[in-house]
């Protein structure tokens, strides 16, 4: 029997495939899990394969790459520790509610994170949370790409989080699952909550399983401070020093990185993901992209965690991206929106090794496909050719509200804006019953915060 | 014949009465265009007044004040000129529009900015724009409170802008109108494109006319550079020398003010629009927002307009208030979300001088009020007492597209997202169209820009 066949015609099709064309008006062309044609619409209509093909209408809307989410974390904490300086909030807020966690309230976590996510176009994320066999559960479930990273740490005081035993367990069940689009990964929380050895260990058993290594690095100057006091290099320095860097490593962050460092990331092949709101929320700082990307680093956009940001909305993000990196450098040529839609789309997906496989719309890459409405005021006008707009929209007036259908390998997870394979109501209302348990057990555990 | 009762029942109502209090659940009673009571949903509910009231059921959502928008331009070039360097920006893109307009195109800009805004839970606009009266006529048909600002320039080369006689004209008209939600004030384009004695007759015809002045100021280091070499004064030291500042005059931008300059904003009660996005998109800078606040300077925000934003979603700018201003600081504690939820409410109708009027959600004030959606997944989990985050999700989360139900002087604006007195799909074609015939315009009368 012949593969379905889906004909996405007629939007403004964007296919980063590292031009920057638009087809406008143009068409995706899919049999069964793979983009077998992108182009104008008139020269997908006389494609032979497009007849018969199911017709879905884009008119009015952009037609994109799923975007990337390169660092997430699961979690149910959204707006509840505003305002704190950074080691106040991880002692009296996170900690806690890492103590009082249980794997049912983390998967219900992953459930509202991977539902949030895919309304908002986002095709693949990045998480490292815990207790993550429930996390690969929803993950299939919701049918997003997810590659799952547990928090590992075994320096005194971390006993909570997960340790390199729980990630080899993950690893025996989900290197690869769910038809390629589940993958877990080795997670290192953070340089100073790990030994040289947990790292060292780390590597190997990445190298065991042929996968690749995540953690968070340079996010502070204090942690650089204590890099330098502890170790005596600088973070960087110091996951080199410990082999943990090269092309299947990402570090989330980067914001202080100086010369040597931005060089050592480039020779290495590793990867950065670049958390704007996170970063400017947390004071931690601005990190110097337009260098990063000047010095050949691979970069992806990352959300961070709902208690960082406080959405998980990647066009928040891009729009972030682009003018924090606008105001920091005072240039206006700074943050081009076409530089940070690319790192959304295929920068993230070169950074989570899957750019052979998703990431733009191109014949043979999976059919991972986001339509985006532009029929909003705050998308008006929408202007073709000389006057050419709507990449400006994408990057700085349209939301995760205006995604109207995702799919991903194919599959239609989001049809009109409601997801197809678990129900709003019922992500909702598992994720507040969750949550509501977590603040009890967290209450119990830890005298409440000052009033 | 009572007037007409409404009784708006059960949400999570931020009354921003100058206490940090919230009613949850909670009720806004409201007679005719008044605010007659707030207060705990039981309450309410026990009132006589409440007998027989219209009811309209909040649960679920936070009620608030509607926002200010304390500086805005109408037009119609979003997302057209991208990533310019300021004056390249002015020279080829936004004074070429402005030498196409025509009063018809002026007033669909208008038509676009003002729903847009309303949709998005903005109940108040400071517009400066050209032509304005097309401006007030559209105001009142969609409802919305907006002071009118006219472009007014005299320098040789901005001929094309408003002058101090179309200015008179406009107060003439509209000094106030739409039973008080129409005002005009006085514009003053920018210091480098007025002459002294513009400026001095400005300050005359707003006492004439006993209202209120609007200029932009100190938005880049290069016009500070050519205040100090032209007048031998710094720009806001300069306006007080030609008379301007006040408690009836508002100043958008602010970015690079000096402490004196400061400290002469907050002795003459002149207020600041603070524009957040606006700042970190042309790459002007940031604005030294805790130290105008701390020095007791009134502040509002402002969405400046959509060829600089490029919507005009207060919301996001919330969200950009906050986290600029804790990354410039690199302290967490700035940018507190519920500093900027008072400057998006509160303090804008302080800075337009409305707040005797509106602003808050206070007995006495006209209903101006907003319903804000909290069953979208981004605002999840909703948590109440001890761990109530629905500030935060306000400041963090939420977005126009959240917003539900707006009313201005009790009038039912925009009920379940839609416009209750124009049509969404109308502003749109009407807004297409003008834009569409202004590019025509602009390309006939100057050479296309460089491919």
């Amino acid at each position: 029997m012949a593969a379905h066949r889906l004909l996405i015609r007629g939007g403004i099709v964007f296919p980063f495939d590292g031009s920057r064309r638009v087809h406008d008006p143009g068409s995706v062309l899919v049999e069964g899990r793979e983009i077998v044609a992108v182009g104008g619409v008139e020269e997908l209509d006389a494609d032979p394969r497009a007849e018969g093909a199911v017709l879905h209408d884009a008119s009015g809307h952009a037609v994109l790459p799923g975007l990337h989410n390169c660092h997430l974390h699961s979690g149910l904490l959204r707006g509840t520790a505003e305002s704190k300086s950074l080691w106040e909030w991880l002692r009296d807020y996170v900690d806690p509610a890492h103590r009082a966690l249980t794997p049912e309230i983390a998967e219900a976590a992953s459930l509202l994170a991977y539902t949030e996510s895919v309304l908002a176009g986002t095709t693949s994320v990045m998480d490292m949370w815990r207790f993550m066999d429930g996390s690969a559960r929803v993950a299939e479930r919701v049918g997003i790409r997810a590659t799952l990273v547990p928090y590992v740490a075994d320096m005194p005081g971390y006993d909570y989080f997960e340790t390199l035993d729980t990630n080899r367990e993950l690893l025996e069940e989900h290197r690869e699952s769910a038809d390629g689009r589940v993958r877990a990964w080795v997670g290192i929380e953070h340089l100073l909550y790990c030994t040289e050895e947990a790292c060292r260990a780390a590597v190997a058993l990445a190298e065991e399983f042929d996968t690749g290594l995540h953690t968070h690095s340079s996010e502070t100057t204090y942690e650089v401070e204590q890099s330098l006091e502890r170790f005596g290099r600088r973070p960087i320095a110091e996951f080199e020093h410990r082999g943990m860097l090269g092309p299947r490593t990402v570090v989330a962050h980067c914001v202080w990185v100086d010369r040597a460092e931005i060089e050592t990331l480039a020779s290495t092949g590793t990867g950065v993901a670049h958390c704007p709101c996170s970063n400017m929320k947390l004071s931690s700082g601005a990190a110097p992209i337009g260098t990063l990307r000047r010095a050949g680093v691979k970069l992806g956009i990352g959300s961070d965690g709902e208690k960082e940001n406080n959405t998980l909305d990647l066009f928040d993000e891009i729009k972030f991206a682009s003018l924090l990196e606008k105001v920091t450098t005072l240039d206006p040529t700074a943050g081009d929106p076409w530089d940070v839609l690319e790192m959304a789309t295929t920068g993230g997906a070169r950074v989570l090794g899957i750019d052979r496989v998703t990431g733009s719309l191109e014949t043979g890459k999976r059919a991972d496909v986001v339509t985006v409405a532009l029929d909003g005021l705050h998308t008006t006008p929408v202007l073709h050719g000389r006057d050419f707009n709507v990449a400006a929209h994408l990057a700085f007036s349209s939301s995760g509200a205006d995604v109207r259908d995702v799919w991903v390998d194919g599959r239609h997870l989001v049809a009109g804006a409601v997801p197809q394979f678990v129900s709003v109501d019922e992500v909702r209302a598992t994720a507040q019953a969750a949550a509501e348990e977590l603040f009890e057990r967290r209450a119990s555990l830890t005298p409440a915060p000052m009033p």
